[in-house]
């Protein structure tokens, strides 16, 4: 087992790796930008080595510092965590030549997947069912015509390189699409460093259904059930559940099937989520795979009881799972709520500031992930979230009545935070009922 | 359904029912006393009453002014918690007899195993085990003699009105029987207001094995596995964990179907507990059943997925119990900390005082009760309970790596708690083989 790992990372996922380390008893290492010295994950962390100043280039995502960071503390491991560096191969590979274990798959299985167009083509191959759309990247507005009569209005014109729901347009017609591509080749430039785009048809009325993978290094590949996340504002998840109540026990085996071979066909280890759309009628869509730990990645431990940054840890140390396919069981209901400074009348604005009064839900069911203290200060240099709500209950009423709860409970004062607006979504009658699919929010709220 | 519930309580088992009514939809008043004007119980509530000064003989058991809250603002029933009037039977007759619907077992129930020595015998007659021990009352030295003679020594004396490890002394020696007995009457009346003692074989090296069952007003019992709480000082528990690990399958369902039994015995409803002792070879005896909802309540939740609380809230209700004996399910590990304002190193004397700074544990598999934050002023009039730390995991050595991680990253200063402590008890090999007694804190630590 690993002596000392170093997260390279900050908030809730450097708190949520930390505690991982500490229960295998693992030494850790945080690294840290300017902005970020009073940072909990600091505190938690047995060493830590400033990285730069704030500005996420210079720090988190300064490559050549971490390595040093990794060196000079003796790390013998890094953690990633998720954004920053988790999905860049090219970090992956620096780890691997300089000795140090990268927690997470290889770097050629990033890269795959990492290229959504290639991703796409790989999964057709495979024999997982894709979103009907082109096979090769759109060279030009010509091309984009012709390939959006063959696949038929609207299409969402996607950025190779993107992913994570950024980088995307919809078309809902040839006018539309002329216009698009050439703005969406310049943006996909401007964003990901790589101008290539690719059409996919536009699914609307459909659910985002993901399911949890885990897979060692010995070529033993688990799903660990499925996560619903069509609770989505542009693209941007909101709230995630555990199981998804659309899914029978056939099509949760399917799906499931269908994952485990997207990870096979590119020799994965490590956790990943292979993300799906499910229409109406039954037929679901490859759409991505994330090869890192995700944020909504509580509310599956929460179900199955299997502590997923722990089994990271585990298959990047050369273990075999300890578990098969027919020893996880899916108990409960999981609920997760992305708790972030945002203005949400105000177009979910993030609103940096200062925590004025701070207070925690507890409780039976409660779990809380978070960085939220009185005096901690949301930084303009990162994302808005200050942490994440879970609750279990012993069925989706019983989640969905404790989630009410936690969040009346949860007091945060002297930044807005998107505690009101969950609550007006898990007391909407459509939410309550199941029937949410990924244009609820536009739609209902 | 109950419109409105007074919970006759305070500290961390008050907030543990409002929470409960928050999630069942039903309206909450609080009482406080004097002292705990600024409570949590009191913010939570949607209502609250002040039922008189510090001291808990002029509040918390003023059975008058909280009957009378009750009729002030409505409330069809009251939760009394654990402590204060919780096994009162006066009291849940006044309940009753106000048309207010006590939460808990009927008046009777309360009685009979109130009476510790009168609920030995039934519990013999039912055919539950018990501790070898007198069939009757002592009434004097000479009897206290024959008896002693006739059980073997070590005996313990005990009050017929005790219970919860209160009230009890050990005479190893016919000499120090005799010189025993007309203390503990003295003591008992004047403690318990009852002069009757009782006397069972002290049984060494055993552990405490107490089952939790739940039974609704249709007849309908049920077992939710154990708790071993052989983790005590001077039989105050201090740590407990479900399941137990000597026990074998055989013999969880044995001592569960007992349980029942003496829960059947008395015609019981609502969440009860029946305690037992176990031997080294796997025999064990009643002790006693407590008639209320305990400290220890949620390593059972964890292992279980099932809300007692609620459960009782139901059942009071009259509501039938939703699940059957072979629906429950134990799955995973729990184990609980009592974090209390004591001096361990002073003989666990209450360090009553401010809490300066305050910081919970968080993360997978964490569960805290508590009423601590920072400025909280832990009261000289009550227990000195900040609340409880509970953790799952999916074995027992996760859970105890979880509980040791917690219990590193609870930051409490301004008052001397018991974390120490426990961090020393989990760590010890012998607690970490699951070779606990009930003497382990005296030969060990």
């Amino acid at each position: 087992m690993f002596k000392k790992i170093l997260v390279a990372n900050r908030g809730e996922i450097a708190l949520r790796v930390i505690r991982a380390c500490k229960e295998l008893d693992i030494q850790t290492v945080a690294v840290f930008s300017e902005a970020d010295r009073d940072a909990l994950h600091v505190k938690m962390a047995d060493e830590s080595v400033l990285i730069g100043p704030a500005s996420s280039l210079k720090s988190y995502l300064n490559v050549s510092n971490i390595i040093k960071a990794a060196e000079q503390t003796g790390a013998d491991a890094i953690h990633p965590g998720y954004g920053f560096l988790s999905e860049n191969p090219g970090f992956a590979r620096i780890c691997e030549s300089s000795g140090i274990t990268f927690i997470g798959p290889s770097p050629e299985a990033i890269e795959i997947m990492g290229d959504k167009a290639k991703a796409r083509q790989k999964m057709i191959e495979a024999g997982v069912p894709a979103v009907p759309g082109s096979q090769a990247v759109i060279m030009d507005e010509e091309m984009a015509a012709a390939l959006g009569e063959e696949i038929g209005y609207p299409v969402l014109i996607k950025a190779s390189a993107g992913g994570g729901g950024r980088g995307m347009r919809i078309a809902r017609n040839a006018v539309e699409l002329a216009h698009a591509v050439q703005n969406a080749q310049k943006e996909a430039q401007m964003f990901f460093g790589n101008p290539e785009i690719y059409l996919e048809r536009y699914m609307e009325t459909v659910r985002h259904i993901e399911f949890q993978i885990l897979a060692d290094k010995q070529g033993n590949i688990v799903y660990l059930g499925e996560r619903d996340c069509s609770l989505q504002r542009r693209n941007q998840k909101l709230l995630e559940e555990a199981p998804a109540s659309a899914l029978t026990q056939e099509l949760r085996a399917e799906m499931g099937l269908a994952a485990v071979k997207a990870a096979k066909s590119v020799a994965y280890s490590s956790a990943g989520t292979v993300e799906f759309l499910l229409d109406k009628n039954g037929k679901f869509y490859f759409i991505e795979m994330n090869t890192r730990i995700q944020v909504e990645h509580p509310v599956t431990e929460l179900v199955t009881g299997i502590d997923l940054v722990k089994e990271q840890i585990r298959i990047a140390a050369g273990k075999s799972l300890s578990f098969k396919q027919e020893d996880i069981r899916i108990s409960g209901w999981a609920i997760e709520c992305r708790i972030n400074a945002e203005n949400t009348e105000k177009n979910f604005m993030p609103s940096p500031g200062t925590i004025e009064i701070y207070r925690e839900p507890q409780g039976a069911g409660v779990r809380v992930d978070s960085t939220g203290c009185e005096g901690y200060c949301i930084s303009p240099y990162y994302d808005s979230m200050i942490g994440k709500l879970i609750v279990w209950g012993a069925n989706r009423q019983e989640a969905i009545q404790r989630l009410e709860r936690a969040l009346n409970e949860f007091e945060i004062e002297g930044v807005p935070t998107t505690i009101p607006f969950h609550l007006k979504v898990i007391t909407n009658p459509v939410y309550i009922r199941g029937e949410v699919y990924t244009d609820f929010i536009e739609r209902r709220m």
